[in-house]
């Protein structure tokens, strides 16, 4: 651990800061059995089982940048677990334990009550322990969360395995948490359905892990369907054409955004999804879509991967699509 | 991967975060042949060997909070690793991977440079691999970095295993870096050995990994003696008696402390030393002194475990010493 180095913040920060280490010593991130020591030591020790790779992911969201600052702080503790899990999921990998680094200006005791109780209800649906953590005190709120995962050796979904002819899918709908946040910034109401879209994303983990063995790439749409995938096609060295018409909307999106300008753009590139977007070769296509069929999940083919680089994206009547407001630049590079 | 919201904020971040993320293309992060896909994926990939535990830490750090506004980029860099590496150090963990998370106001490139040479310098020295990061655009720079290490099933050094008669050590000399920033802060002049302890720490490894199988506990000291040995004895269930003449001090402290009201306090409640402290059975302490005299690492024995709770501190004419500047009440809270 590292300490502050003015002597009066120390102890005000000491006082203040063990209080809010007490949220974070639940029960629940002990749970595992392969913790063998969680917080309270100089590092978590922790027992990896014979087989298996680690997959490590960190990210960090900062109020007012990652998240509206009107988000409640369930919702803010629920989303920095939620976007690590989406991270994982594309890889097939199942979630283990995680760190958390949190910078706060001030100890908020029902912030912060609000905060562990929206990741600690995550971690216990998806088994994952918080295992250590650094608290600091900051000028702004800043979270970032580090989670480890398990995959069965050589069996992750990597970005670079799509090859030409595979067919493109994408699991759920696209575009809502995107519209959510430009009715909010605009000041309009925000339709439940799609604020909780943008305040809880579902990761799709199991999804992930049936993927295993079936998917030739994977990844998920945390910057927006066409940058996403453009990263996965650059990786694997192909491209790919997206059908407009098979982009799968929700019911709230096809009603909330017929009035843009552009009603495409948030489910082509707004961002925040945490869908996985991935490539199945077309022989096991109709099989992956029976077994996610039998789960319930829903999963879209938009799309087919082509030799030619880059993402384009049409019409039924062959037009190509260009998203408004220089978002295909943000796009085009990848 | 979470997105910043605003689409212009976005675009911007995206093109100066690509440089950045340049920065921390070295070859050396994929140096390791555990490292199965590092940056580049949804999640770094990573190979644990079989009969190893698994050490995870976590350290932020702040500008201005945690290392003076001054500090060299090339220094964040080194300490950003140095303060966790110590925390290995203190289990007898070998490092392995690291994981960056960096929030900056802007792409300034020459901090940049500096910055990921620091880092790269001290993780190349260590073999420690970058196998992903996060990089946002924030209002301060806060740099948050999670270093994993592996360490024989079983063999981790802990805090609590500590028992009354058990002799206490600690490597190097204390109060160097807390001493050079309180010059600093006084605007004196702060001489080059004093200045190179806080913005260079040496993190010992080296000794952590030979104390394995030896010390009966283990903590590294960053936020003052006195409170860090205070948290290993709360975790044993036990006391400690310091005896202040045995402190090692550096002649460059002797030099600069003397004209300090309390010229002990740097050493015993400075903070930032990064040395580790630790217990061993009497019967074995003479064995380890010459263990570590033959590597010419500095070691000293400073005390004993007592059942007594609590840790006291006594001149050699048996007076109890209690810090100036209510100090004590940092650490005997522990």
């Amino acid at each position: 651990m590292d300490h502050p180095h003015n002597r009066e913040e120390r102890q005000a920060a000491a006082s203040e800061f063990d209080l809010i280490r007490r949220h974070f010593q639940h029960p629940e991130r002990s749970a595992r059995r392969d913790v063998v020591a969680g917080v309270g030591d100089d590092a978590a020790l922790l027992e990896p089982p014979p087989g298996m790779e680690l997959a490590a992911t960190v990210d960090t969201l900062l109020a007012g940048v990652h998240y509206p600052e009107s988000t409640a702080p369930e919702d803010v503790g629920y989303k920095a677990l939620a976007v690590n899990l989406s991270d994982l999921a594309a890889m097939g990998a199942a979630p283990a334990w995680a760190t958390l680094a949190l910078t706060l200006p001030a100890a908020d005791e029902a912030w912060l009550h609000g905060f562990s109780t929206g990741l600690f209800s995550l971690a216990g649906e998806y088994g994952v322990a918080l295992v250590g953590g650094d608290t600091t005190r900051g000028p702004m709120t800043a979270v970032t969360l580090q989670l480890l995962g398990l995959v069965p050796k050589g069996e992750a979904l990597r970005r670079g395995g799509a090859n030409a002819g595979d067919r493109i899918h994408v699991t759920g709908t696209l575009g809502d948490a995107a519209l959510a946040l430009r009715l909010l910034q605009e000041g309009a109401p925000v339709p439940a359905p799609l604020r909780r879209r943008l305040d809880r994303p579902e990761p799709r983990v199991a999804q992930g892990a049936a993927l295993r063995g079936v998917a030739s790439a994977c990844i998920d749409i945390s910057d927006g369907l066409l940058a996403d995938l453009g990263h996965l096609v650059e990786a694997s060295g192909v491209g790919a054409t997206v059908e407009l018409e098979r982009i799968p909307l929700s019911e709230s999106y096809r009603t909330h955004a017929a009035r843009l300008d552009d009603p495409h753009a948030p489910a082509l590139t707004g961002g925040d999804d945490y869908e996985l977007c991935f490539t199945v070769p077309p022989e096991r296509a109709a099989e992956l879509e029976r077994r996610f069929a039998r789960q319930g999940w829903p999963c879209h083919c938009i799309g087919v991967v082509e030799e030619r680089p880059g993402v384009r994206c049409r019409f039924a009547d062959g037009r190509e699509y260009h998203p408004a407001g220089g978002g295909y630049d943000h796009f085009s590079r990848c």
